[in-house]
């Protein structure tokens, strides 16, 4: 359509076109990397914030903001962290005309800001677990190529923080978070795979880390949040203690959840096609879009019909755009399935006349509705659209793994790669150059193919400590 | 309470005292005047950001983000908003470990981060009005003394920035923002004067600014948002020009309207009392409390029904904290009523038989509620609430100004003073003096005291433009 790139030979630039041509951000402000969310692309990311909030409170988690400015010194406590941020993190030196005292960096990330605070706030056990969460921007000073949602320098993130009090029930809240992302994933019918990261590629600081990876074709997987346990890596240098029962000092044992824009950038990568974005209708602006068609022969019929249906849809909570402008039918028709409106409602004199409407959705299915139970069936319309989103999303998912039983075939690499792995750093790397990407690590959980158990390293061909591991392309 | 200051004779020790014992925020965090939002402070900025979105949307506003940097170059096209700007702003010199080839400034507010994207945005007179707002997060480097709400470092901000193609139509929006104002001031239960700030106090950079004013006890007032007009003093540094319907190109006329976490400030401080906060129920992060009284002869059902009530209060969409926490019921009672929850739902042995509820709100109006339509007694308990509590503040505000005759008299000023002024800046800053505080500019409708037409002006005399001003003490 309209000369778009090929989404399946041209998948970078498939992408951008497509962002571009829905309308969901504007990359002309003035520092590259930063862009504006445009009206249509605050709704959504509104409509996903929506799903992350009643998800993640719907386990216990309590809102909080922190500051977006961190001093240096507390920046600095913990070492790894320092060095993983370092390189890229923006530093605030001048209020007014004065040098300040002490830098202040715009947080790439909340630990260093909020954890001096956890150490003020819990004193006993009375005080734990404490599950807070923040939904704020971030900033990092990207030196690659920025992309829409994917890559840029000020980022809408998602950040749970949460302290325990102790291993074992960090590593239940990890489990607790990939149950919380099930039910979010759900709403963007993204089907996911967490992968526990090695040791080389773990967030800094982190005891482990598992990502939420999601292949979006190709050898190609997208990154879209990550649950991470920290025993107590940060409560050390931060000081996070409570006196337990016994009236024992113990450091809290502590996890993190992120999530970002990312999944916006997701759902357009796994569910686009070649006409343009699609959204599952818990994160689409509008959920339909109602298109009076004003023949000659409809005498201001059609019109009236189209906008009383508009309203009653609205007022049942339905997020309608009717769309009354003068352009003919099928730029509209054009127009919003682009942008990746689930459901068109088409009202001609004929609908009009029969109190009814032609109802397409996004993915071509079309149906005639009566005037009988319109609302309730335009509700049907879109339940039944998700359900095939979903469906098709899960197949490609199911087509995105492939097993691999020798280093050399992983360079020609069309999916992600399932192979068997002993977990030795050197021969993690030696996948990495054959597949020109990334260990993404071990499935925490089964694997995607359920190939019984993992035969010998592919590298080096021991069986001791053999385990299934993915390999892929991050973008 | 609790030794706490008194609001009468120490208003700031009360107002201080009052943020604190209600767990609002917490100024702890190691950047003076940057503050954690608590868990129940950032509910309650949820509560007032819904009804700023309700009502903003309402106006055919949409909602959109720019980002938090502004390039240097951006930042100085307008050349009074520079100047008003220039001592208060955090620069961000470098990335990593490099030098920025261009500073940014973080934005203090959004006009010159958002005015060379609508150069892009609007071409012809089709694409006006543009009314679009965010909900950000600004900064300043404040120098005088922070306080939680009224002076703080990084703010949480509301704006709406549009383009008008003339004049004219920008004066009517200014209007339409004062109306919508009014409708979110009665969802905070708050009356407000809308007054047209003098020459040498207005936004830098406006044609012309109308603060939205709130007396909050003596002669002192605080500015909690305002409206302005720029006429074309920024669409021409920027060029935001449209071509009109006869092909002439001309500048759009702008408005912007700003709201801030004042708002919670003057909440506090208007509602609040020697108990602690009163939130109207609009904005309370918990509408309703509810204390199970766990008395040896309850057997259970105290603790049953107070959850059963909860539960089905929640289900109705109602905010309800139950407390079953193991504090004696005064100790629950004391703390809630200290952070401002309009209503108290007891439940001891006596109403769980009945299957009813002691309702005690936090006026202290008590009602006796049977099981008989419970819910729905609940629901107009909360709105005689915020009846009373608008009643309330509706007196305080009449008795908030007094006519002045004389500029002796200003200085013994305990309420706002209503009083002639000829306009002149000299006489203005007569009356400041005269006053210890600020003139704060003449009414943008009826004065609050309706004294027929201005005498002479106080100062000088003269008959000649004389106007009803007001003078205060902003804080």
């Amino acid at each position: 359509m309209a000369g778009r790139p090929d989404k399946a030979s041209a998948f970078v630039e498939w992408y951008l076109a497509t962002v571009e041509a829905a309308g969901l951000t504007d990359k002309r402000y003035p520092v590259k990397g930063m862009n504006v969310w445009t009206p249509y692309g605050f709704r959504a990311r509104r409509q996903l914030d929506a799903v992350m909030i009643r998800e993640i409170e719907a386990t216990g988690s309590v809102p909080v903001e922190f500051p977006a400015l961190i001093p240096k010194t507390e920046f600095q406590k913990e070492g790894e962290h320092i060095k993983g941020f370092d390189a890229q993190v923006y530093w605030v030196t001048k209020g007014g005309a004065s040098e300040l005292d002490i830098p202040l960096v715009l947080r790439p990330t909340s630990e260093t800001a909020m954890y001096p605070v956890f150490a003020v706030w819990i004193r006993s056990h009375r005080d734990l677990p404490l599950n807070v969460y923040q939904i704020v921007n971030t900033f990092r000073y990207e030196t690659k190529t920025t992309r829409p949602f994917l890559r840029v320098r000020e980022i809408h993130f998602f950040e749970e923080h949460t302290c325990q009090v102790d291993e074992a029930r960090a590593t239940a809240r990890v489990a607790s978070n990939l149950t919380a992302f099930t039910a979010m994933a759900r709403a963007f019918a993204l089907p996911f795979l967490p992968v526990r990261r090695p040791e080389w590629d773990k967030f800094p600081g982190a005891y482990y880390s598992v990502a939420l990876d999601i292949p979006v074709g190709g050898a190609r997987t997208l990154q879209i949040g990550s649950v991470h346990h920290y025993r107590e890596n940060f409560s050390r240098p931060y000081q996070i203690a409570y006196e337990d029962p016994q009236g024992e000092q113990r450091y809290v044992h502590q996890t993190t959840f992120g999530l970002s824009e990312r999944l916006i950038g997701a759902i357009v990568a796994v569910h686009g096609d070649a006409k343009g974005v699609l959204f599952p209708s818990e994160i689409a602006p509008y959920q339909v879009v109602v298109v009076p068609i004003l023949g000659k022969d409809s005498g201001g019929l059609a019109a009236a019909h189209a906008a009383a249906v508009a309203g009653r849809l609205t007022a049942r909570g339905v997020r309608v755009h009717l769309d009354a402008s003068e352009d003919r039918p099928g730029a509209k028709y054009y127009r919003w399935e682009t942008a990746g409106v689930p459901l068109r409602l088409e009202i001609g004199a004929r609908e009009a006349a029969a109190g009814g409407a032609t109802a397409v959705d996004r993915l071509g299915e079309k149906r005639s509705l009566g005037p009988d139970r319109l609302d309730e069936a335009v509700l049907e319309a879109l339940a039944a659209f998700d359900r095939s989103l979903t469906d098709r999303a899960d197949a490609a998912f199911r087509a995105s793994f492939s097993l691999a039983t020798s280093l050399e075939e992983l360079a020609d690499s069309t999916t992600v790669r399932q192979l068997a792995w002993c977990g030795e750093e050197a021969c993690g790397h030696r996948i990495e150059t054959a597949i020109d990407g990334a260990l993404l690590g071990t499935p925490e959980g089964p694997p995607p193919i359920a190939g019984g158990a993992p035969g010998p390293c592919l590298v080096c061909g021991s069986s001791e400590g053999a385990r299934w591991a993915l390999a892929g392309r991050p973008m």
